[in-house]
């Protein structure tokens, strides 16, 4: 008689990813379905419960050749930063796996970051799938987040006047991707190992802003993630909040990697405005709420950059550069299809 | 300049899925992220909200052949069945589809059903993330159900006595494969083409017992979905519950198609105990709940079927034939590595 002894996906599970279900409602991963916890500690707020959920595939939001503890970060961070732009506190994930074997040199260290960061974010894994295929890597989560009831930032609540206001760098990740794939931009920076290898971790490792929630919560009118290039997330919010925005070219932030590639010629405004993957916020935040919002963001040690006003119209948002001259744009963001 | 117009993948999810994001929350799939409601219309009893992911690929759940409307229907009932198995009432679900391309010969008649099923089984779609693959067709989705606060249906709670009950008929997708697969079970029914018709119906288009789930979060001390095989997932209630058991071979369900392969030693009983895709509940009930649990699921329509009872130990399941003789089992279930 065959024993009753765990099937091989049975003991992949309970070996790399049980260690990652800390929460109780997780049950070790050995039930059907999780239960998610849909109030905080304080209970005396009623909580609405945040769920978005985004997909990586092998050769299309990472390299066959990523190293597979970037590989988790990013599939994570992309969802953790969905929540942070909607001001929601993760509360836990749940992980599709489509892995063509279980290889354990890859399984390994995918798991150990995967738990790095679930525990850094405070966001537990609480249940998921693991199938084969024949195809490509792919993973799939699905995160839960909280915010105080009906108080989850939406696209669509952005006003003229307001502030649009950008968290960290624009642009870099897309560089990144260049240089992966031995690109133009790596003979720009032949010279520049360093830079070279914080663009190329932008592109790997998104760094979601979640410290930054509870200040987008409070003071945000609209947010949203910028994670399929900044032109046409804003023409999404935008087009959600009924309204326009001007942005001032020179005012958006880039690294220093990034303005010296700019200035050189190297790179174009357009490629850093429509480039994927930056996973920064953009919010609109109205002047009277501004300097609360700067100030916690100081506190949280993120920065944050003004880069245009949202103004009255349905027209596309538009571009300016120093000289108030439009920037023409051919390419505005990253669709799949 | 670039026209702010509708990507191909916003276009895509305005067609195809808006229409399936029927509640409140999924903010008409234009937002990043939806609101999960954690009450139900009787705001005073409160709630848990149940978790489940399943995900169906390409040539491993479903054949390259299969209709597209049997394909959506799958993804998301495979998610329905482990809601019913915990005594959950569906909710609404997230979906993450992997496609080559945007086929709308494809997409139209997926979303189609998709929507029917949404509809009829009361699971609007939240939210999503439409990814282009160079790979298999991949459905990943998420589903929400609620339960009352502590009554989620655990794997863990079988005890001594209880009795053993499933739904429906055991084996039916397993034979109905074999058959798409054109193997010898295609000539042993050669003569019976309605025989041949639902068994592949039955592989292709599960039927969760969502109506039987009330019934049994009130009655079941333990359940799981059967999605694996039969052996092989009461091997896994019995280990959660730390129990064991003895099934009576000739008392389990069998269709008409089933027992007439049976009869005909075109199968073999092992084959329709370890065969995967059932979607039927497996539960254990005490004596003293199970004549209100079987009056309940008369009323919902859903045939439940004693196959054996819950012993002390933590022993293999039996599984005994008329004769009181042991079934000797080589494979118990399907995993995927």
């Amino acid at each position: 008689m065959a024993s009753a002894r765990p099937s091989g996906e049975e003991t992949l599970i309970a070996r790399y990813f049980k260690p990652l279900a800390s929460d109780p409602g997780a049950f070790d991963l050995v039930d059907d379905a999780a239960i998610l916890k849909t109030v905080g500690e304080d209970v005396v707020v009623t909580t609405d419960v945040v769920v978005t959920t985004d997909a990586v595939v092998e050769g299309v939001h990472f390299l066959k050749d990523d190293p597979p503890d970037t590989i988790a970060r990013k599939a994570l961070r992309t969802n953790l930063s969905d929540l942070a732009a909607k001001g929601a506190a993760p509360v836990g994930f749940v992980l599709t796996l489509a892995l063509r074997d279980a290889d354990e040199a890859w399984l390994g260290p995918f798991a150990l970051a995967l738990g790095e960061d679930a525990k850094a974010f405070g966001c537990p894994l609480l249940g998921g799938d693991t199938v084969s295929t024949p195809g490509p890597l792919m993973i799939s989560i699905t995160a839960f987040g909280r915010v105080p009831a009906g108080k989850m930032v939406r696209r669509s609540g952005a006003k003229p006047g307001d502030r649009l206001v950008v968290t960290g760098t624009i642009g870099d990740a897309a560089l990144g991707l260049d240089i992966l794939k031995v690109g133009p931009l790596a003979t720009a920076l032949a010279d520049d190992a360093a830079g070279q290898e914080m663009l190329i971790a932008r592109y790997r490792v998104p760094q979601p802003r979640n410290a930054l929630a509870k200040a987008v919560c409070d003071h945000a009118s609209a947010a949203m993630d910028v994670s399929d290039g900044l032109a046409g997330d804003l023409a999404k919010l935008c087009a959600a909040s009924g309204v326009s925005a001007a942005i001032d070219l020179s005012s958006i932030p880039l690294s220093a990697a990034g303005r010296k590639l700019l200035a050189s010629g190297a790179v174009s405004i357009e490629t850093i405005v429509s480039g994927g993957d930056d996973y920064e916020i953009l919010c609109a935040i109205s002047d009277d709420c501004y300097e609360r919002f700067a100030h916690e963001a100081m506190q949280a040690g993120i920065a944050v950059t003004t880069i245009g006003t949202v103004i009255a119209g349905t027209a596309d948002p538009r571009f300016l550069d120093a000289q108030g001259r439009e920037l023409s744009l051919h390419r505005r963001s990253y669709s799949h299809f």
